[in-house]
Formats: C-alpha cells, sequence, structure tokens
C-alpha cells in the first residue's frame, strides 16, 4: 500500500480546556471509505533528566488524577503558548526542584500517544546543575524532591512506582549511558 | 509535603467515544483549595518488540490523524473490553504484520501521558516469530510492515520518522541488549 494519508472531511469541537482541546474529525480513508477520529489536542511538554554531581537522577512525586495515584517521574512540564521548549525545560526544572543549570542538551523528543494525542515531549538531559532555592510549583501542583540512584530508579520501575513512558525512557538511557562507558 | 492526594469533589462526562472518554473532575488540593482536572479515559493498550532471525526489528508504518503526519512504530493496538494484554498483544501482532510467534514475554509497562490520560501500554518481546500469512487489519487501519535493524531505526529517529515513546524506548532497548552482551 503506497498511500495512507486520510484527508480531512469534517471537524467538531467538542471540548476546549486548560490543558487539552478534543476533536472528532471524519476522514477519508485510503480505500475512499469514512472513518472517524478521536484527536486530542495538547500544547506539547518538556522533561528534564537532570543528574546532580553525586550521578542522581532528580525526580518528583506527584498525585497523577488520571491514574489515581502518585507515581515518580522526572521534572516535566507544559509548554507556554509560544514558549522555546529548551526555555521551558530550564523553568519547569527551576520550578519542580529549586536547580538552576549552567547548561542543557536535547536528547530527542516523542509523541507520548500518536493513536490519539498530539502531544509532543522534548527530553532534555543536564549534569551542570546550581541549587538556587525552593521549589516554585504553580498554585495547583504539589510534588516532592527526590534524587535517585540508576539502581534506585530500576527498582522503582520494577515496583511500578516509576511507570511513565518519559521516566522509564530517562532511566533506560542513563542505564545504556553506563553501559556503553564500560 | 507528605500528603499529595486530591480527592473528586465532583466528576462530569463530557465526552464517550470510540477511543476516548473525557471527564472534568474538581478536585480538592492538598492545600484544600479546590482545582480542575481534564481527564482522558482510554482502556489500555499493548505494543510488541518483535525481532526476526535476521535481527530486524518488526515495524508498522501508519498514518496518525492526531499528527497529521506517516510515522513508523512497532506494532500495537487497544486493549478490547475483558482482554488479557498478552492475548492482545500476540492477535495486534498477527493481524498487523501477519506473524505468529512461538513465545512472548512482558519487558514492562508505562502510563504515556500520566498528566492528562490514563492509558497504560504494555509492552511485551519475542524473538520466536513464525510467519502465518498476510495482515488483517481493522477495517479503518492501513498499513505498511518493515524490518529494521538496529541502526536503520537509529538513523530513522534521528529523522524523526520514528517518533513516538513506546518505539524510541523500544529500539534503545534493543541497543542496551547489544551494549550489554558486548
Amino acid at each position: 500500500m503506497e498511500n495512507l494519508y486520510e484527508k480531512t472531511i469534517s471537524k467538531e469541537q467538542i471540548y476546549s480546556g486548560k490543558v487539552i482541546d478534543l476533536y472528532i474529525e471524519e476522514v477519508e480513508l485510503p480505500n475512499k471509505k469514512i472513518g472517524r477520529r478521536e484527536v486530542v489536542k495538547h500544547p506539547g511538554a518538556v522533561a528534564v533528566l537532570a543528574v546532580t554531581n553525586e550521578g542522581k537522577i532528580l525526580m518528583v512525586e506527584q498525585f497523577r488524577k488520571p491514574l489515581e495515584k502518585t507515581i515518580i517521574e522526572i521534572p516535566a512540564g507544559k509548554l507556554e503558548k509560544g514558549e522555546d521548549p529548551l526555555e521551558c525545560a530550564k523553568r519547569e526544572l527551576l520550578e519542580e526542584t529549586g536547580f538552576a543549570c549552567e547548561s542543557m542538551e536535547s536528547i530527542g523528543s516523542f509523541y507520548t500517544s500518536p493513536g490519539f494525542a498530539d502531544e509532543l515531549i522534548h527530553l532534555y538531559y543536564t549534569n551542570t546543575l546550581i541549587k538556587q532555592g525552593d521549589q516554585m510549583t504553580d498554585e495547583d501542583e504539589f510534588l516532592n524532591v527526590l534524587e535517585l540512584s540508576i539502581d534506585e530508579a530500576k527498582e522503582l520501575m520494577k515496583k511500578q512506582q516509576i511507570h511513565d513512558a518519559k521516566t522509564a525512557y530517562s532511566v533506560m538511557y542513563m542505564e545504556l549511558t553506563r553501559a556503553l562507558k564500560k
């Protein structure tokens, strides 16, 4: 099959919210039949793999309403309108952990749920942390900061306390870096 | 801060669809103020890291309406109601690629977007593939099957043709396995 494109026939906005918008799109499928796609629009996000002088990974423990539980993730947040992802990553790291950094590099980006959402997450790495002060989280954001070794993080993955894609990817990134050094 | 829990005060269903449902929940925040959470409910999904006798990874090229582009991913699909994730993984692999397998093992699970969605993806690994026949995709599903080496997959990640979390994680999993063998 050559052409996989799905042309939009009609588009209806179901919801416009603080974090996401929801659309239903009627599309023409490659076989010319009509299909229906549910599309969540998201502004995009950043996440930061931040490693301390002691080689520990900065993580935040946060209650996630969709999961009805608290999980441990790398610092992350939504892009503000028009915000540069690198600036957003520095801002979120400072707000959530109180750490600034001298430099930060991109280690990739990925769509989290391409089947129903356009959320693109930009992942950054830093090991040049400078403690600036306390957390300065948003008014509806509550979290605890942790510093974990790679092996502690792997243990928490087994216990499913670390249980999200960006953090699992980041822990494996650290493990691969360690394996390639040996 | 000890208790991060957010108690639901009220819950409104905005949408009920084929793939997702959308709810708005009013919650009591840890500081006793009232917050609002947008929650996408998803049935959960599976994805399969399937490696051929030649050491190549089976991938599918698929148009993703939320992204308005075609990307290359490992075979994946939604859980049917009450379906066992392992059975679902075998079914999706067969439907999308025409390959069955002798055995399949879990290599973890992760939430894709814990900030706004409860989608949990179960990831499986197999290297015991048996060609059964052609694709048998759903009526609104169109895709091309590819077989990629680890290095070809890494190249496609750089070009952002591989650009989603589960596939990026899987390619890194293969790379880590290779690095640890050396």
